[in-house]
C-alpha cells in the first residue's frame, strides 16, 4: 500500500497528462506513460503529424486545437525554445487552471520569466536526454532512463506542484536534480552550448587553414581525406541544427559570451604554450585535461 | 599470372618484414602480415613484450636486440615519435642496407629529415588509424582496413622503395594518399593535432569557468552531473594520453601554432556574433559549419 506521501506524489497518474508538441522529448515522454497505464492527450502542430501520433500510439487523443487540453491535470510543453517564450495565446488560454504546467526547454531564466507569470503552477524543468533526430517519429521508448533532468524552482514555485513534475521525471526513469535557473543556465553554457561553438569554430578553422594564402593546392582535398574519428567526434556538434545552435546561444546570451570568455582564456594558454615551445608547461596542461575528462565523463552517474 | 609490375612490388613478400615496436601499430602490422603468409621478425624494447609477442603470435622471430632485423627486406619503424627522432645508433646501426626502410609516425618532415641522412632506402608514411589502446596487447587484426595511409616521397626517394611500402599499405587494405611532407603535417595539425589543443582546452574552460567568482557554489558539481554525450565526445581527444599530445605538438610547432591561430580567428568571429547579438550572421556560420561537417566526415571515402 503506498504511503500518503507517494500517493499523493502520484495523483498526476489518475487524469490524462497533455503533452504539446509530439517531437523527440514529447513523444519519447508520451511513449512511457502510456506504456505505464498512463492516459496522454496530445497537441501536434499540423493535422499530419497528430494522425501519425495516433497512429504510432504516442496518444490517446490528439488535436491540433489546444482544448483537446480540458480535463489534464499535469501538460508538458515540449516545445522548441522560441515557440516556448513566445507561447501562442490560444495554447496558454486553454491551459488547464488547476494543471501542473512545465517544460522542457534548455535554457531555463527566461522561460521562467515568461511563464511564472502566466500560470500559476508552472514548473520548469529540463530532461537532458536526446538523439539527432527530431519529428513525429522520432520519439522512442526509454529515452531518458538514467538521464538528468532538472528542474529549478524558483520564489512563487508551488511545492505541490514541483513534487509533480519530480515524481514524472522518476517515473520515466530520469536522475532528478534540482538547483536554481541561473545556475542551470551557466551550468548547461559551460557544457552543452560552448561545445557546440567551439566545435563549428574547429570546421571553420580546418576549411579555412586548408585554403590559406601558402597552402599548397592539395590541401583543401588532404584534409578531407585524411580527416578521421578524432575531427568526427570533435565536430559532431559544431556540425547539428544550427537553428537550435542559434536558439540556445539567443537565449542564454550571457552565460554563453561569459563561458567563451573563459574559454577563449584557456585557449590563449595552450596557444601560448606552443608559440613560445613551453613544453613542461604544455605537458602539464595537458595532464590536467586527461584528469579533468575523466572527472566530468568517465565517472559513474551519481545515484 | 602476376603482370611483371605486381611481381616487382610483391618482391618484398619474399623475405622477411622487420617490425621494430609491437605495440597497436607495429603488433597489428605483425599480425596482418602473419595471417597472409609473410615473415615477421619483430623487435621488442622488453624482453617481457619479446615473450608476450612471441605468445600472442604477433612474429616468427623476435629479440631485444636489433641484429634480429638481419635479412629482412623491409623493416617498419613503428616506433614513438620521439624514439623516431632520436633513434638508437644500435638500431640504425643493424638496418640491412639492401632493405627497404619506413615509419609509422604522425608528424613527416622532422621524420624525413632525420632517416633520409642514415639509409638510402628510406620512406616516411603514416598509417592513419589506431584505437585507445597501446603496448604488446593492443594489436589487432584488420586495423588498416579502409583508414587513409600517406606516403610522403621527398626528392631522393627511391621509386622501388616507394612501391615497396605502397605495396604494403595496399596489403593490409588501406588507402595509399600520396603528398609532401610539408602537405602532410599542416593537414594533420589541422584536423588531429589541432583538435586535441581544441578539446583540452574545453576541459579547463568548463572546469575553469564553474569555479569562476560570481558562480554559486553548487556549479562545480552541476557541471559533472550535467555533461553528456556531446560534451564527451567534444572532450574525447583532449582528453586523451598527455604525452602523444605533447609529442604531436612539439614535432609539428609551426603548422599546429599556425592552425591555433586560424583556430583562434574562427572563435573570435563566433564571439563577436553571440557578444553583440548578431544572430543572422551566426546562424549564417552554424549553417556553413553543418555544410562542412557533411563535407569532411560524411562523405564516402575516395576509392
Amino acid at each position: 500500500m503506498p504511503t500518503q506521501a507517494c500517493a499523493a506524489a502520484d495523483a498526476w497518474r489518475s487524469s490524462p497528462v497533455g503533452i504539446v508538441g509530439l517531437g523527440l522529448i514529447g513523444g519519447s515522454i508520451a511513449l512511457d506513460l502510456r506504456r505505464q497505464g498512463v492516459v496522454v492527450h496530445g497537441v501536434a502542430h499540423r493535422q499530419q503529424s497528430a494522425e501519425r501520433a495516433l497512429q504510432r500510439g504516442l496518444v490517446d487523443r490528439v488535436a491540433t486545437d489546444p482544448s483537446v487540453l480540458a480535463g489534464c491535470g499535469l501538460v508538458v510543453l515540449a516545445l522548441p525554445l522560441d515557440q516556448l517564450l513566445a507561447p501562442d495565446p490560444a495554447l496558454v488560454a486553454a491551459l488547464p487552471p488547476a494543471a501542473v504546467i512545465t517544460d522542457v526547454g534548455s535554457v531555463k531564466a527566461p522561460v521562467l520569466e515568461r511563464w511564472q507569470p502566466l500560470h500559476a503552477r508552472f514548473v520548469a524543468s529540463h530532461p537532458m536526454a536526446g538523439t539527432a533526430s527530431a519529428g513525429v517519429e522520432a520519439g522512442l521508448t526509454g529515452l531518458f532512463a538514467g538521464c538528468p533532468w532538472v528542474l529549478t524552482p524558483a520564489a512563487g514555485s508551488e511545492p505541490q506542484a514541483l513534487a509533480a513534475v519530480d515524481a514524472l521525471a522518476v517515473a520515466l526513469g530520469a536522475r532528478c536534480i534540482s538547483c536554481g535557473a541561473a545556475e542551470h543556465d551557466q551550468a548547461v553554457a559551460l557544457i552543452s552550448h560552448l561545445p557546440v561553438l567551439v566545435s563549428a569554430a574547429l570546421l571553420h578553422a580546418a576549411d579555412r587553414g586548408a585554403a590559406a594564402a601558402g597552402a599548397g593546392p592539395q590541401l583543401a582535398q588532404l584534409v578531407r581525406s585524411l580527416a578521421s574519428t578524432g575531427f568526427a567526434d570533435t565536430t559532431r556538434v559544431g556540425g547539428g541544427n544550427p537553428q537550435l545552435g542559434l536558439l540556445m546561444a539567443r537565449s542564454n546570451q550571457q552565460a554563453v559570451a561569459a563561458a567563451l570568455q573563459t574559454y577563449s582564456q584557456c585557449l590563449a594558454e595552450l596557444s601560448e604554450q606552443v608559440q613560445q615551445g613551453l613544453w613542461p608547461a604544455l605537458e602539464e596542461q595537458l595532464r590536467q585535461s586527461q584528469r579533468l575528462r575523466a572527472d566530468f565523463v568517465d565517472r559513474p552517474a551519481s545515484p
